[in-house]
């Protein structure tokens, strides 16, 4: 099962869980995959950048995208950015011969020129062979490299694995229609455009013809139903839904605590046993918790499934 | 009259309305302070970074100052960053000399050290002389300095005249609350916090002990009603009408494409006769003016104030 | 006397005199004009990024500009680097109605692509003027900005105004011999290349095709010498002298410092009366003073123009 | 044999030897391991930013550092610079496992304030382990990141197993001097400083009171030659010796292709085989070899060491 320009749907970008002493908690990756299945993912991706991946080592990350591969009925895409290209090929033939469906690579921050980031696309695609879809991470806000959609086309063409681009260039309505524009016009072949910033534009960019998302927020359901919906072509439906959500979207999308929201939700909802991160980390203070909370408390107005577990599920499940 | 740390409210920050042809829309200016002044707006601020001040000559922007100077009747701040110092006390003299209240400063990108950055406002605090009220702009998602709430407490003890910080750090709630820490400590003279980022975390910003707004955001009503909902303790009736208007809150916060926004409703709302801006200037596109129509009558419903004005009323008034 | 392609020698940059008081040193500017012909200088650039312009107001930049032009017998190029079009455009026109034989223009620093980098410089040719001849100035080290050959040959083809380039890109002699191979093969007409740096490839850079320095080393008579017997094909004399002020060239390199060395030097060879910066500035300390007199002790050994007045020579003359 | 804070004299970073197909050149490590100790280098530095760290495997990295360790009777120090701290443990451990003095680590690329710099050391030296002697890497213009002397003092006084600055701040004398100024007024405990910057400074770095070098030039017996007579107190020959490698020096500073260059002339030394990098290399052009060999040509009526063999001759050695 590999990944081609035809996926669509949610793929959800999955953090670490780990307990309060910072070792891995096996047991909620289990129950997270089966929640993310549930909630009618279309894939899943790890060791991203909200998988807390360097704080792992080789053989944690391996055995962790290993477990969730097992477990998964749908593809698991894994993060595969590494300083070197040594590293990278190794991972990824690691990653894939433990059966992932394709392998995500983000930009390195010292790119500038148009040709330096197509230079080394073409090189990370032959560095991790042609035979492994990969995915490109377009990011600018964390990574500066600024990716025109003239870049882009370039990578696309000139690389037959590249199937894949995950969009967080921010704005990027306008980006993903001159995309689809190049397709309509002949000079670019077909690929799959996932959005991710945390879903905070999901609700135009699959009118813009964006696939669907490929992110993390502590709502997946959510996000299903944005694509579902639009794509039925349930406009209001799709907004409704969407804007009931979007104060939370927003505030798990600040930079640095954003991972800490998510995974305090995901232990609220009784999916993690704890919203630990492995060191160093940022610990949400008392009154973002409250503030979590008052959120979370006007989401359950509108949508049921907010209606949070009691403390500890988890951990009794 | 002059701001000082108790300023409080919502300071709007002013676009500068242009005509088709690149020239200055006078009319326009006039309508749109006594807009704001009918919003409830405490201040208004020309000359930021929303205000395609680059764009003008030094002649045009003083007129444009002065101008809304004279028709405001609540204090007018004027943005004076500027490449040296000369410029900056050039500029800073003038706009004082036509009855501004204070001026802002933003910090030049090349600075990156704590001790830098403190030195910057040190000499530009003495550029623009002791006497001169003047606003710290903390954005670092644009200027790429990061100031840390040890790096403003410095830059406001050491300097009398510092009397506001115009917060737009990301994410900053966090931040507020240290530095309100650091005047419950002791540490650290009151200061006025008003907050930027087109009011996207507005809501808690505010209940976290930030004194007001300072953005531009296209219905400058909501960011009164928020400050005055909060204030009187009605959280739940500040976060109804904030979330009302979220999603175009979020549209507008799209960098590049934020000002054709807000300029297009402002001129949907009859306050500007155009929406043009001076070169060099990215327009919407057809879809991005439908995305920016169907957001506003989704306000409408619960918003009556979001009723438009029918196309080409400015002109007509 | 309008610069143009064929532009060939040393362009001296000139840095600004002062007094010690922060007042513009007019003796000094036209005791510098002076020196730099008797040097043999081919042209003078003024306002550039060791100009100080930054802490010149508006009129005071234009009467330094308008006092080295009267001076001048040689073309004089005056850098118009602005946050906007409308400060450059201004500045431009008044420079050229005083004399200026043409203008430079440096890239600001947010620009990351091709087409940013490009589009920029469109927009800057119509903004001053397609009358008005510019330069280039590509120097990524202080502004991040990468310009490959090939977008160096877009600006080129697309403005007929462009006719020079400042080179400081480091390493850059590749992009030298890459930008002569494009005239070679016809894809890019032919400019003036005049290389900064404070000339510390110079001997390097010249034997690859560049037309001279564009550069303010504080011995501008070496660089002088080097453009020429270079040209005269006297190679080991070319690096003979070259190699014998590396050190201090190497020296007078160092950000942040390197204008205060410059400075230093030239009034103690009797050029200015002070070597003084407007404030903010950094001084030398005691014992980099002591290794610029040893730096200048050596030099003295080879070349007998590194004689230097007595103190006070400049003030009495 | 673990480094100290008592370290002197030059430590050379040494290239990681490939043959011409990619793998690695084990005779060349040993014959270059060889040539340091003949010239009188106290100790060497392996995967710097100048060893091709990133393109190899970690078992290729480990094997290479315990190569060079087991051949070595000078202290070791291996670059551990990893994007997360799991990796940095797990391989400081295994090389000081295999006999390394200590390791090297630079500071991730994002870190902004003082606060980040100091939490971002306090938290690698924990993840080492607090008996593992670790150098800071101070490398700006590379890293982007800036630290202030009082920083640096922070770093060392909270973390006793930092023993080592690596000194390539550019500029970079005044701060070795307000570096041994704080160890003079108590308020820094002693640490060993090593410059880098491929020894471009190096004449006045050892009088301004550096213990010596940390750097990769191509002749190093001319770094310790430096270091020796200043010691020595022969400030004229340290200069003459200094200066006659200086444009060399100056050379092999271009970014991007000084290893290149520094392999080229190791191989024209007969130390290595071959210059070859791994892939993705950067080739030296026909014209810069050319300048190689004409900048070597000068070198060696002034320094007889600089006679090369004749090619080919590493290969029968």
């Amino acid at each position: 099962m590999r990944i081609d320009s035809s996926a669509r749907g949610v793929y959800v970008i999955a953090p670490t869980p780990f307990l309060a002493d910072g070792s891995v908690d096996v047991p909620s990756i289990d129950r997270m995959v089966d929640f993310y299945l549930e909630c009618g993912a279309t894939g899943i991706t790890v060791m991203g950048q909200m998988g807390e991946a360097p704080k792992l080592d080789e053989q944690e990350a391996v055995e962790i995208a290993s477990r969730v591969i097992r477990r998964s009925t749908v593809p698991v895409i894994v993060g595969v950015s590494a300083p070197g290209f040594a590293a990278m090929r190794s991972l990824s033939r690691t990653v894939m011969n433990a059966g992932a469906a394709g392998v995500m690579i983000a930009p390195p921050v010292q790119l500038r020129t148009d040709d330096q980031i197509v230079t080394y696309y073409r090189q990370a695609a032959e560095a991790i062979g042609a035979d492994v879809p990969f995915v490109i991470q377009d990011y600018p806000l964390t990574f500066t490299v600024v990716m025109t959609p003239g870049v882009i086309r370039r990578i696309v063409n000139e690389n037959g694995s590249c199937v894949m681009l995950k969009h967080e260039d921010w704005p990027g309505l306008e980006k993903i229609s001159t995309l689809r524009g190049f397709e309509h016009d002949g000079s670019m072949r077909h690929i799959s455009i996932l959005c991710g910033n945390g879903g905070l534009f999901l609700d135009f960019e699959v009118e813009r013809g964006a696939d669907g998302a490929m992110t993390g927020y502590c709502f997946p359901e959510m996000l299903v139903d944005v694509v579902r919906l639009t794509a039925a072509g349930q406009r209001d439906a799709a907004h409704e839904i969407f804007n009931a959500h979007l104060p939370l979207v927003r505030y798990e999308q600040q930079a640095g605590i954003g991972l800490a929201v998510r995974k305090y939700v995901m232990m609220r909802r009784g999916i993690l046993s704890s919203d630990a991160q492995r060191k160093p980390a940022v610990a949400l203070s008392a009154q973002a918790k409250e503030e979590v909370e008052y959120l979370l408390s006007r989401i359950a107005r509108v949508d049921k499934r907010a209606g949070l577990a009691p403390l500890g599920a988890a951990t009794k499940a």
